[in-house]
């Protein structure tokens, strides 16, 4: 197939463009860099050392024989996005290419406003190239368990049948975002089930988890291919931070409770699932919904798991929560839909733990522990503390 | 109190304002005069000549003696948007500002593009000025009943408990919005929903349903003070259409087969429902949602009311619907909070139909029948009849 892999620089963009292009399909890697110059506006970086996309195509050729497209380009410039779909002529776009960062969105007013701009408007002008070059490109969007929230019944797949005074509809699934982020989301999946329903579009929502991991099959051959390790309090993930902490000896920070409970997965699960969207895609006009990850757990169980896997002494503390979320409640969501198609989950387990903190002792040196304390504050609509961190 | 109307020189939003400075509040009109310009873009104007926002003040204050506050600026500006929560200090802020044509947003990518940036931006600002400012402001948000599509279930008014594999939980509303205008809102309606949650702002998220009438108490006063009456395939609804092709001898032009059905009000109980909303504000933290309309009706319906009413011949024909919409479905919808609150509805019958008749023949000389065909066209994603229709 003809790929395009729109933010294909990023930390899971680029392992699936690997993936794809390993597995013989033609690949197109689309991205305009943002995610780097995040780095420098927060004053952090990758744990791994990443090479320059330029650098990575090349290795990947010398190793594989095989070509993988690069076009620089921004989703919000609606004459690139419809001269990319035009002349690449893809018959699957992967769209990673959004900012994914809640506590990034929740900055201040700014950063809400250019999380929702950019990751709205990037998805309009995807929906309207499509639309107009070729409506039967399969779209596969990258979506988020968060957009769902924490509700008090079990989480479907996109959608849910309601029976109400007699009668039964199957509508959307109620949404509960709990960022400027996660809304960005919610916009997203209403909008591209609109243009399913008027323009005849066929697209994938892949509702995703919590990634965690670092390494993949392709990524591990050189590390020219490797991919970013985040562990920063804004674009790092919990349990990369808790191996970060486990590794230098300081105690694992769990915020308020620990009850939050999401769907999370492995790094390579999130490949094997894009391939499996692209192989099955859905009928013309189709708007489905996959919910992607495999395991649920909790803050608090990731923090035991870390402290138990890991060889040294491991305490953990718990902080007041930055964010406004439930710290305990229900949690039960469905993700069959994939594992249908053939899913073979990796499961989270000590020796998973272990390749990650393996992976935080390669680099320890480049650990900053500054870069760990939450910054950014929910409650209020500017967080002053952000930025002066690291003054 | 002291109030702020957002988009107050527009078709709801002036009367509005006229209204409240009436019942003895102190007011202020914000406005940008973007709907003014969407006249001259497409070429048509109000049937009624309206008056600019200057004499329209400056009449009022003369026939009243009350004077209403002009701001003029656009709420995507946020340094605006601020210093007007900042200096006017208001206690309630109605949100009319926002672009409110479905056809509108349709007509291509830049003005799908347009209207969701205008109208999500200009509210996250105004949510961010409020709660920087003052969390205790009640924002009446202007919504529409379009954002719930047409379920096969009953409509409830914004939240619904859903009782699902033995748990019960009262969840927001599932949304089927359909247009990029009605998705705009939907939109900022979860975005709302989430400041309240996170800020403890409080929030009144009125779903209007279609709007007829163009007279009130204080606009008949003196023509300077009158509003607007839109008939145009774009900005106008569909019972005024009907108004001006009974009085031109034109069929009246049902889309389809004239089934869809719509949740209805009188101009005057708009005015009447924005009061009680700002009389009876929610708590802290409560984003609450009124469905703001009194009577449903189809568009078959309204058509046969018109032609009854109306004392020429009138025939009625159907075309084919240029939006991708149910043209035969169930609906109910709750929207007994407002009654609840007092509310006293004025319905839709033959007088109200033959009172806008009568607007419509004052002001007869300045039909322009070339603007009624619809110009705008759901299935595709862009209308290239859009613009050429008057050349």
């Amino acid at each position: 197939m003809r790929i395009l892999v729109l933010g294909g620089d990023g930390y899971l963009g680029w392992p699936t463009a690997l993936h794809l292009s390993r597995r013989g399909h033609h690949v197109g890697v689309v991205d305009n860099f943002v995610r780097r110059q995040y780095d420098h506006e927060m004053g952090v970086d990758s744990l791994v050392p990443i090479a320059q996309l330029h650098q990575r195509v090349r290795r990947w050729e010398e190793l594989s024989g095989k070509r993988i497209e690069v076009l620089n380009g921004d989703l919000t410039d609606d004459r690139f996005v419809s001269r990319m779909i035009d002349e690449f002529r893809p018959e699957g776009v992967v769209h990673f290419a959004e900012q994914r960062s809640a506590p990034y969105s929740m900055i201040d007013r700014a950063h809400a406003v250019y999380t929702q701009v950019n990751n709205v408007v990037g998805t309009l002008n995807l929906l309207y190239a499509i639309g107009e070059h070729d409506p039967s490109v399969h779209l596969v969007k990258l979506g988020t368990m968060g957009e769902y929230g924490t509700p008090n019944i079990d989480i479907e797949e996109g959608f849910i049948e309601i029976t109400h005074k007699g009668r039964t509809d199957v509508l959307p699934y109620p949404k509960q975002p709990g960022s400027f982020y996660h809304l960005s989301k919610v916009h997203d999946s209403h909008n591209i089930q609109f243009a399913c329903r008027i323009w005849g579009l066929r697209a994938t929502d892949l509702n995703q988890g919590i990634v965690y991991g670092q390494e993949t099959d392709e990524t591990t051959m050189h590390e020219d291919l490797a991919t970013r390790f985040d562990y920063d309090a804004v674009f790092g993930t919990v349990l990369n931070r808790f191996c970060v902490q486990a590794v230098v000896g300081h105690p694992l920070t769990v915020y308020g409770r620990g009850g939050q409970t999401r769907g999370m997965l492995d790094i390579r699960d999130t490949l094997a699932c894009v391939e499996l969207a692209l192989l099955n895609p859905p009928e013309e006009g189709e708007y489905r919904v996959f919910n992607q990850f495999t395991e649920s757990f909790s803050v608090r169980q990731m923090a035991e798991l870390v402290a138990e896997s890991y060889p040294g002494r491991v305490r953990i503390e718990h902080f007041d929560d930055p964010r406004v979320e439930k710290e305990e409640h229900y949690y039960r969501a469905a993700h069959t839909k994939l594992l249908d198609l053939g899913l073979v989950p990796h499961l989270l387990d000590e020796k998973v733990v272990l390749a990650l903190t393996d992976v935080v002792l390669r680099h320890r040196d480049r650990i900053d522990l500054a870069a760990i304390a939450p910054s950014v504050e929910w409650r209020s609509t500017s967080s002053p503390n952000h930025g002066r961190r690291r003054g």
